[in-house]
């Protein structure tokens, strides 16, 4: 698709993001399954629980436009899931494993809230306060999710995983 | 390379992160040739300077760790400045180019705060202090760069790029 203004940016971007979100889904159960520990475990699931919400909620910013729901592929994060693939395969021990885990579930975290937040800046440059009130909600869970993995990570897990 | 315990995943995500830090630099200089909002170009100039410094100090803490500096493939980082060119390249409209562009550097400064974030973690971890100070300086002027960019994303750019 060419690219001619900031309305066709933000559809392009958020195609990546839907691209992003619909795999994720299909990524965070794998994790939650492998997760060892059990709060990461749960912190997996609960966000495997909210991503499905996000997929809803970009169907409606989608709807709002009046495009129907597509997916553009994403390299970047097809880039950080699939290491995080690898780490699942190869790495046997388990506390280990978590580690590289979490670490991948923030770099993806990190990835969709530099996407939510353009989004967000350009739904309000565009005028649709509608769309950037809906990509706002998400935008604020993927930073709780992310604080909620640091505190994680700064617990006891990756001492476990160092000992 | 076997990852049999949290030193050497340390170690795999440096080599991640020190391949991410030496391809951002070659990018950054063709994002800064291209961009032509003046504010941009100087961030992104700013950031190329700042970006030399974080490689000097990842091959500090290769250093510290007794290991030759080496860049391991970050299919993640590769897949975001990838997307950059492409933008670069098609995207003829100065402003909405410039819009995307700074997307892109902040979905690379957001890949970076999340590597940063979890390999200071690690380093308090591992009881390696000395690399964690190291780290943890380049992970502030990452968070920093980022709040500028988001400034430049809210002010003028894309409002102008909207009309």
């Amino acid at each position: 698709m060419a690219i001619a203004n900031l309305q066709d940016l933000f559809l392009q971007t958020l195609e990546d993001l839907y691209f992003a979100e619909t795999t994720i889904v299909t990524k965070l159960q794998i994790l939650a399954e492998k997760a060892e520990n059990a709060q990461l475990r749960a912190a997996f699931e609960t966000h495997l629980t909210e991503t499905r919400e996000h997929v809803t909620r970009l169907e409606q910013v989608f709807d709002a436009l009046g495009e129907p729901p597509r997916g553009d592929e994403s390299p970047a994060i097809e880039g950080i899931t699939e290491q995080a693939e690898e780490f699942v395969q190869e790495i046997e021990d388990a506390d280990t494993r978590d580690a590289a885990m979490l670490a991948a579930a923030q770099a993806i975290e990190h990835y969709e809230i530099s996407r939510y937040g353009t989004l967000v800046a350009w739904a309000d440059e565009l005028g649709r306060a509608d769309i950037a009130k809906l990509l706002r909600e998400t935008l604020e869970e993927e930073k709780a999710t992310d604080a909620k993995l640091t505190a994680l990570a700064e617990s006891r897990l990756n001492r476990k995983a160092a000992a």
